[in-house]
């Protein structure tokens, strides 16, 4: 077999052998195959597509190229959500404790965020001395223990994705359905989790921009996870405007807290629940979407969800006072609140935009390397379908040590990301579901 | 500007600026853009395609990547030609000491082989002692001297391309047409010649598998050579079946001998003159065809020619009495004939299996490293079109040490490459012209 050959088998449109795949993503990690075959092969891929089999013995290949956790000695309903990312996406702060407050062990692993705005574990990271970079063994004991973990992938799990994963990023093949699906279930499958439900992003804030790739990618995962004996759930949930209200990493952690405690925000709501209900039901835990509501408000209303995050900060290093004192996070200290001139409604809220603004202040990164502001980011005031009068603050925007110019440009980042209309916009639901 | 961008650009389908590629370019050499950049940018150029602007900008950007020869001084009808490759092609061998001798200095640059038999380098290098890689310099004063030169490329011509070409060679990115041109072009032009003059070659024994593509290849190069100011013209020839009669390293500059001696198979008379008809009258030699036709006539009657070759084979230490005794070449010492058991005619002649025989009995190579036997190849006896009755011999197969089993491959391999019919095929013309 020649990685020439599998690579001009695939730019004809012909399909893979298991045994083609295999050797090229072990050829990929024992050097025997150059990342520059590696490169034209995805090319390729993003032309001419892989079948669901191919697929499959891609994410197969890629779950066996690291370490498998096994948590079948914990419980057989421990669960993991992952999203396709998106801007104020705070959903596993809250669900995660909430989860485990219900009795479904929750074994969570998250990236670090590239681009507009920081990931899971640069949030988590916001609290102080939190730690992300659990040992495969300590991450397990927490679980066993208090029933929930939060940590940054090891390398050790899918090298062959990480591998990868850099490559399509720097080679413009980030956007095939097959390669994403390969990457996210393949790690959900790896990290061990019996029941994976994932959330797909679509719209202007997310990196796939229509329903209609959502649910196809969405409907893939589903398809590869039932191959691979996985139960895997998906919810497809619109990305046009930030989720919530906060966006910025102490901010996010803010308001994830005061979702615990009951004040939350309805769109934010909505998701947790919907991925709740959907782990809830898949556990066997809750018969249905409206047992699993009573479940989740109970848990809240008791505090027992928020007590589950106060004891996985302790567990990892954090201080659990902080839920009670914000005074504890980095806020930036300088403010500013944005006004509109406009009365009437906000008929859109860019989600790229506010996340622009965000990243301009500090909040994100472009490398690896680039350090965070975690105190940078912004509030809003007002969401798509919301009255305003002229005067009216729309949002306001945080920030520390930042340069003259970028402040005024997130400033007309987040002023242009509003547009209005004389009467009510239309309400675009959420979440997707089929008729 | 971003390598990731320009590559999503393409696979997008839109249309490079030069500042582009020049940027894609010049980053490969200087290592800013990595090899799989740009093996991914390959594979999205083979699906979507170059532009006639584009593949001009590739072009210049290969010339200006290293050393451009400069023949002013010398001439300003200094010739080149080449050929896109075939079976038992010694076109070269022939051409270049007939136009020297009808007064056209000619800088001829030529590659080492890959694949089933020699380039032209190693045909000449079977001439015992000579010396194909000259200095720049070298190069130039022999042609100053006595009017030709041939000479393997140096690495200082066209750096960017043998780069790019290294890397298509792995990636399956060998087969796009802009690709090909800018690699061709680029090289013949900082070969410094005047007048250029491309075969194109199509059908089994080429790469090019059709006269539609042959034509649009030279098309392009042919626009490609005008954009970027150069004579450029071409001829389109079939390769179904091996150029002349002899095929091998040694036959073949044995054949190359004879024809300057006057004794030329009527196929290869026939591209020798159509390209030498095309640079005299480029160079304002002869006025057309026919009296190129002449001139060519009469230098091979005249011994003018052959006198040429044997000074350019002392001019680039070789032994010149190599002319007159042929025992001076390694020909393989085992023969075999390969005889037929049809009554009828050759309607069919494989190139590429007469081609695969030659490589089983030692004159191609796979890797650079591997060595040639200059000895091992084949002399046809008969060829598409011809009556042959049973028990006639075909063709006769030479090698020196080869494991029996490859023989035997070779010799089923070389009878199996003749077809036949009862009554006389219809005769498909070398040279294909426009109506």
């Amino acid at each position: 077999m020649r990685a020439v050959d599998i690579i001009q088998k695939k730019k004809e449109g012909k399909t893979h052998t298991k045994e083609e795949i295999d050797f090229l993503v072990q050829g990929l990690l024992d050097g025997t195959i150059e990342d520059y075959q590696m490169a034209a092969w995805l090319m390729a891929v993003c032309f001419k597509g892989l079948d669901d089999d191919e697929t499959a013995y891609l994410t197969e290949a890629f779950i066996n190229s690291g370490d498998i956790l096994d948590f079948s000695d914990i419980s057989n309903i421990v669960a993991d959500k992952h999203s396709t990312g998106g801007v104020g996406d705070k959903v596993t702060i809250v669900l995660i404790p909430l989860l485990a407050s219900l009795g479904v062990p929750c074994a969570k692993l998250s990236g670090r965020g590239l681009g507009y705005t920081g990931g899971t574990v640069d949030k988590l990271e916001s609290i102080p001395n939190f730690v992300c970079s659990l040992k495969d063994e300590d991450f397990k004991t927490q679980i066993k223990k208090i029933g929930a973990a939060i940590s940054a992938q090891t390398p050790n799990l899918t090298p062959a994705d990480g591998k990868i994963y850099a490559l399509r990023d720097v080679t413009a093949t980030v956007d095939n359905k097959s390669l994403i699906c390969a990457s996210v279930v393949s790690k959900k499958i790896a990290s061990g989790a019996d029941i994976i439900v994932l959330d797909v992003k679509y719209g202007a804030g997310a990196f796939i921009k229509t329903k209609e790739e959502a649910k196809e990618l969405a409907d893939l995962m589903i398809k590869t996870g039932a191959k691979l004996n996985r139960k895997i759930s998906a919810v497809i949930s619109s990305m046009e405007q930030p989720l919530g209200t906060h966006i910025g990493n102490s901010l996010e952690i803010i308001e994830s807290i005061e979702f615990l405690k009951g004040n939350f925000n309805k769109d934010l709501y909505e998701i947790v629940l919907e991925i709740a209900s959907k782990t809830l039901v898949l556990a066997h835990l809750a018969k249905d979407y409206k047992e699993a509501d009573k479940m989740v408000k109970s848990a809240i209303k008791s505090g027992s969800a928020l007590n589950k995050l106060k004891e996985i900060i302790k567990a990892q290093g954090g201080n659990p006072d902080c839920t009670d004192d914000y005074k504890l996070f980095n806020v930036g200290e300088n403010k500013f609140e944005i006004k509109t001139d406009k009365d009437g409604y906000v008929s859109k809220l860019d989600a790229l935009l506010i996340a622009k603004a965000c990243k301009l202040l500090g909040a994100g990164r472009d490398k690896k390397s680039d350090l965070i502001d975690f105190g940078a980011g912004c509030i809003l005031n007002k969401k798509t379908g919301d009255k305003v009068n002229a005067g009216d603050t729309l949002l306001t925007l945080f920030w520390n040590n930042i340069k003259e110019e970028k402040i005024n440009e997130a400033k007309e980042c987040a002023q242009s990301a509003f547009e209005y209309s004389s009467t009510a916009p239309e309400n675009i639901p959420l979440i997707y579901k089929e008729d």
